[in-house]
């Protein structure tokens, strides 16, 4: 187990659910001397100062990376080469560069050529969020028992690893290291997929001619509401997790595929052998998350039922 | 509004999750002056018994309907037909017979010809249910602000259908009628289609041969977890009903699959723009469903999070 580290000056760029989480954290927990922070939005930045995110707001990303020991882009996948870029000439020596995108090949690609050799690029994946965006959905506990993947580059210098790494543990996460490319793998079927067949489904459910919206939102208790939630992610954010892992999403796509035909011809086929052995398979996978501590035990994710009134009427 | 009925003898032939619900809430208002209750398995029914779940657990569906005003046949679809026909001979004239099943035409065909003329069958389907089965998942509050569907055959008791209504209205829940058919298109959509993607995305994570099933479980907070818990439901329940409405399954799967290559087809091509519309319109079906109250507003259905430990290391 890493020590806690402990921070001069950490810089986080975006101050959106993950930023803003982040921050809250960082603060809570007194991670940093000082905490800067910034976003691409005026909006943002405004709001951040308002609910007093961050020591100090930042109006560029120049200005709020200078003399930080610890930088982190909270940005979808497609501006952290803006970032790099921007932020590349005004980094302090020995300062360690992070991210937290859903895709680390990319990231890889686009923010390691240009950045300095005198800074450790270290990305990172904090597997953590909700369905809700913007600096006050953050919230510091968000990361606690999750897992957070770092994908260092080759070579990378062993402390600012260990220093990152004891980052993410004192904001509660579990850290695993892995290569970009298995990283992009894993999470095309544990992330990138199912949201996109959330997307589909909530999409074809609004479009149809023969079933009224209203009567998909009544009726929406029998399991489709389970898929809004991601449904309801940042728009911008997964665009560019689509744009960015194309070749690992289009492959675990491929498998679902092959998968859905071979239940949809065991409808057809009326199969309910087939279809009871599948059925009895997936229910295992549920108990597994459960005890992994990545999941409720409770009925229905512990949404909430209201109380049923005891007295008969009249 | 209909008023609170009040029946002599209620008898419930099942005692899963849903008999179970609302043998508790039955007996929690109390609308019956006698609960008698009985389930296909010895060992549910010796369960029910030590947990007190009715008035009396009968040993056969013959003995329980005996003398029973309300009827309810809480068994997966595949087996009304055998229910209709074991309390057939049994059943006091005048009787309100009723269901709970998924699919609505299949159960309408199934135990209608097995009836006697002389008492008021009405299909139901109470649109509520955790991953939870058996009798010790049930739970009083379960129907509350849920809907339930009644599809009543052409020419049924108007007194009969009020009866019932106030029997679900009672247990809190919205009652909507409609036809068996367009129930089992409304269904297929909102319910079966999210089931079966469900079952099918999870089996497909479970059988990689690039990722592990330990990381597909660790990882599970990026999205996946949100399916397992509806792939976690009944399997005999579920095959039954995708043997019986194999039509309009087949039907949204053809919708689905239209849109999922609409969809695929734009991350092939990079069309960062496609991806973006569908994303952002996708987003306000869930403030929809959150707003009719089908769904909590809390961030990730409200699953608890652990506190942040606020004392630094040494």
């Amino acid at each position: 187990m890493s020590e806690r580290p402990h921070f001069a000056r950490v810089a986080l760029i975006g101050l959106g659910l993950i930023g803003s989480s982040i921050a809250r954290a960082v603060k809570q927990i007194g991670l940093a001397d000082e905490l800067v922070a910034t976003d691409a939005s005026a909006a943002v930045r405004d709001r951040a100062a308002e609910i007093r995110l961050a020591d100090r707001i930042a109006a560029t990303n120049a200005d709020a990376v200078r003399d930080a020991d610890l930088v982190i882009a909270c940005v979808p996948v497609g501006a952290c080469a803006e970032v790099a870029a921007s932020i590349a000439p005004h980094l302090k020596a020995g300062a360690i560069v992070s991210d937290v995108g859903s895709v680390k090949g990319a990231v890889l690609r686009a923010m390691c050529p240009l950045l300095p050799p005198s800074v450790h690029f270290i990305p990172a994946h904090p597997v953590a969020g909700t369905e809700n965006s913007g600096p006050d959905a953050g919230f510091a506990e968000l990361f606690i028992n999750r897992w957070c993947i770092l994908t260092p580059p080759e070579g990378i210098d062993a402390a600012a690893l260990e220093k990152l790494t004891g980052f993410w543990r004192a904001l509660g996460a579990n850290v695993e290291v892995m290569s970009a490319e298995h990283h992009d793998l894993v999470l095309a079927v544990t992330s990138h997929l199912p949201h996109l067949i959330a997307y589909t489904i909530v999409g074809t459910a609004d479009e149809l001619e023969d079933v009224t919206r209203s009567e998909v939102l009544k009726f929406s208790a029998g399991g489709f509401r389970d898929f809004t939630r991601i449904a309801a992610s940042d728009p911008t954010m997964w665009r560019d997790v689509f744009l960015t892992n194309k070749d690992a999403v289009l492959e675990m796509l491929g498998a679902f595929q092959e998968d859905l035909s071979k239940l949809t011809r065991a409808i057809r086929r009326g199969d309910g052998e087939a279809l009871f052995d599948h059925f009895t398979r997936t229910r295992a996978i549920r108990r597994g998350i459960v005890d992994l501590g990545q999941e409720t035990a409770s009925a229905d994710f512990g949404r909430p039922h209201g109380p049923l009134p005891k007295t008969p009427s009249s």
